[in-house]
């Protein structure tokens, strides 16, 4: 981090703490340059940061003082979808937002991509040319069917941070945490099965269901602790789940970390009632809290949590690099890779495996988690600013990912479809629901840079929903 | 083709007609070499081919003699699998070829992979390269759905060549020909249902079956016309059929082409009844004859036959590029690529449509075709010479794979175990079965270059079965 970065964020944290309050002046800039014995730019770059998010306020020849500040908005409240078992729909609502990604001048504030023109990427492409260049014969030859030994070796050792043990030979390399997810579920699953999931959830999970027929019964979700354990009791009694998809560190799109006293108590009630969590890690490694939260695998002790995760949010999309920890299903699982799944591209295998062996992993991804916790304090005072005061917003503990919720009669569906024309992308709280619920909600990327553009895109859509919400 | 080449094939062909008589003596070099206006080291390169293939016999002082030929070996009859519906075994065997390939000492007769190590792939990797460094962007970004539209478009124009006219938009691009045939299965199966198959076929589309549950009934077919039309019209009287899988063109493992009244034939049994053709066209571009052999995709009307194919075989297995044409399964299929098989690799889709956009794919393809014809008739000749006289073997039709029919005692299971231990691999022939037939067969992989490395490996495998023989 810059030295004027810790400073902006050493002075909105005093803003935040109250130490200076609501149209009080700062300090001048002369004063803080001698306190902290840095340059006067210096001071000058931490105080356009917080002018930039709106926590202070320039005053000509009287200097910086700290805006008058609306009250932060409440977080979303516990969720209540319908707790039968469901065939999930959507998919037609899905296929948009998917389809929107060929138009480049799209503003996708709905879809999940992290943000990759970072110089930290550099050695992945150098790596990936390199290898081109000089190990063709690898690089064009199959696969094997659990992936690149070099590649799990480096996995294995990333996975200690999350708390598991595993040796390489118990990761399988997978076509993104989506191969894995699709891998888990034809493994553990028949057509007719119900499946508990978090609501919301990853629209991209339930449309999996969708595809193979597995029934999906939502359980209710706190956007701060995450699935409700005695709703989820509730409906193991009730229902003959075969397993529960869990999103326990940075939730998709909740944004929360399971407390881990609530991992564990999850985990018993899974041992009880014998069915299998689908852990999906993919934003894990992107949590603000340092050391990293654990997974619910790390605690497992009877091989029934599948972990599934990628380098897709944490490096890039496009190496389709995700694995899976199938624990006591790993021959059901390499099976169903050799199935539905397939051999994978050696190529960005190699290219991952080096970018984390020479340490640039590590460097890359601490530097985003940075910047996405900047984006998310600076989308977070852009939605209060633009959106109308009724609306509940989540205080996400990393990842890219903000849920915003409207008042009832907003209907984002709709409001979705004209931001389209304006090249405005959003996506509707409903992608989230089996059952098409939260269609008042909507979930935005913060890993798009904070620019003018993306700040007038933003006002856009604060319009509409305005406007929507007037109808 | 070099000159040398050109003369050598017009030679052995002269022989091959009876021309040349069995012990009869070759005109000279310099005979040669004035009749054709070349010189007398082509001369001498052409009769080292010949030698090499075993056609003629040098004598010291007294020139060329075509060689004592035993007769040609017959090609294996019909085959008589057992006609009703079960679940595919042999995954274990599968298991084991799979996992040979991470031993980089094997010489892999059981293998599929194409020859990648010709210079005519290296504008592909030169590509990948200029790639990596020029567009990193486009490369680490997520794909849209159905694949990168140049891609689509060159893959829309190479289709013309197999008789199809289709549109950029009714492709999708897939991972390889196995992620193809995985998502048109489970597009138009449920678990339970039964499709039928050539018999003997792919192991790769047998396991899918298995995995998703779907029963296989195999239909006798013909080592050099394929499926017998009649045996599959009882077959479909009998039972509830869903979908007949077929690879009509350089069929995997038998190497014929279907004749295209066949063609046409199949394809108004499956109008009749009301059943999916899916038509797995990997090898098609491989076949030997000039213009390509036409895919049965080109003759349908009513959109009823899902093409599969990829670049796997013809460029190189490690870029993951394959593709389906639905027809009318289009929206289930890209709902199902969604569910089943997630996003692709854009590097790899972005490097193999350049590839063919400047000419690289046609002048690689062409010299493959003729390497492989080539090495046909070289590993030919030495099975001819190593193994038992009491074999049949395929007259492929085109790509790289023999298959060979022992005698019945011979168990090709326990033969390949101990040739593993020699660091030699075999494709037993109930790998190609979904009950275990064919234990007596093998596949070979004649993309292996015929080195003296890899005549001395065939020479083993071919001592072991004669000893398995004796048994």
């Amino acid at each position: 981090m810059t030295r004027y970065q810790h400073l902006a964020n050493l002075l909105a944290e005093r803003i935040e703490q109250g130490l200076y309050r609501s149209g009080e002046r700062l300090p001048s800039v002369r004063t803080l340059s001698q306190e902290h014995g840095v340059s006067i730019s210096t001071i000058q770059q931490a105080y356009q940061i917080l002018e930039n998010l709106q926590l202070i306020t320039p005053q000509p020849r009287s200097g910086y003082f700290v805006s008058q500040r609306k009250a932060q908005p409440p977080v979303p409240a516990m969720t209540r979808p319908v707790q039968r078992p469901v065939d999930v729909t959507q998919w037609d609502e899905v296929m948009m937002l998917l389809d929107a990604r060929a138009d480049k001048e799209m503003i996708s504030f709905g879809g999940g991509s992290p943000d990759i023109n970072q110089p930290s990427l550099k050695p992945l492409w150098r790596e990936m040319s390199r290898i081109a260049q000089h190990n063709p014969g690898e690089m064009l030859s199959y696969d094997v069917l659990d992936g690149r030994l070099e590649l799990r070796e480096q996995i294995a050792r990333l996975m200690l941070d999350g708390g598991s043990t595993v040796a390489a030979n118990e990761i399988v390399i997978t076509n993104g945490c989506h191969g894995a997810l699709s891998i888990a579920l034809l493994s553990v699953c028949k057509p007719g099965d119900i499946v508990a999931v978090e609501s919301p959830s990853f629209h991209g999970t339930m449309q999996m269901l969708r595809g193979f027929d597995i029934k999906a019964i939502e359980i209710p979700t706190d956007p701060e602790t995450g699935i409700s354990i005695e709703a989820l009791e509730l409906a193991l009694e009730q229902w003959p789940i075969k397993a529960v998809i869990l999103v326990p560190n940075c939730n998709n799109p909740l944004g929360f970390i399971m407390p881990e006293a609530r991992k564990k108590q999850v985990l018993a009630l899974a041992q009880r009632h014998d069915i299998v969590i689908v852990e999906d890690d993919i934003y894990g490694e992107l949590a603000a809290e340092y050391p990293r939260p654990r997974t619910i695998h790390s605690m497992d002790i009877d091989g029934r949590v599948i972990l599934c995760s990628s380098f897709t949010k944490t490096v890039a999309p496009g190496l389709r690099v995700g694995w899976i920890v199938p624990g006591r299903y790993y021959d059901r699982v390499m099976h169903m890779k050799y199935a539905a799944g397939g051999f994978n591209v050696p190529g960005t295998q190699m290219a991952v495996a080096a970018f984390i062996r020479d340490g640039h992993y590590h460097r890359h991804v601490r530097r985003m988690r940075q910047i996405y916790q900047q984006n998310m304090e600076t989308y977070t005072c852009w939605v209060r600013q633009y959106f109308p005061a009724e609306i509940c917003v989540t205080r996400p503990q990393g990842s890219f990912l903000l849920w915003i919720e409207l008042p009832e009669n907003v209907d984002m569906v709709c409001v979705s479809k004209q931001l389209c024309r304006l090249k405005i992308q959003a996506a509707a709280g409903s992608l989230f629901s089996a059952s098409g619920k939260y269609r008042n909600c909507l979930r935005i990327n913060v890993a798009l840079p904070p620019t003018d553009k993306n700040r007038e895109a933003l006002k856009k859509m604060g319009e509409a929903i305005v406007i929507a919400m007037e109808e």
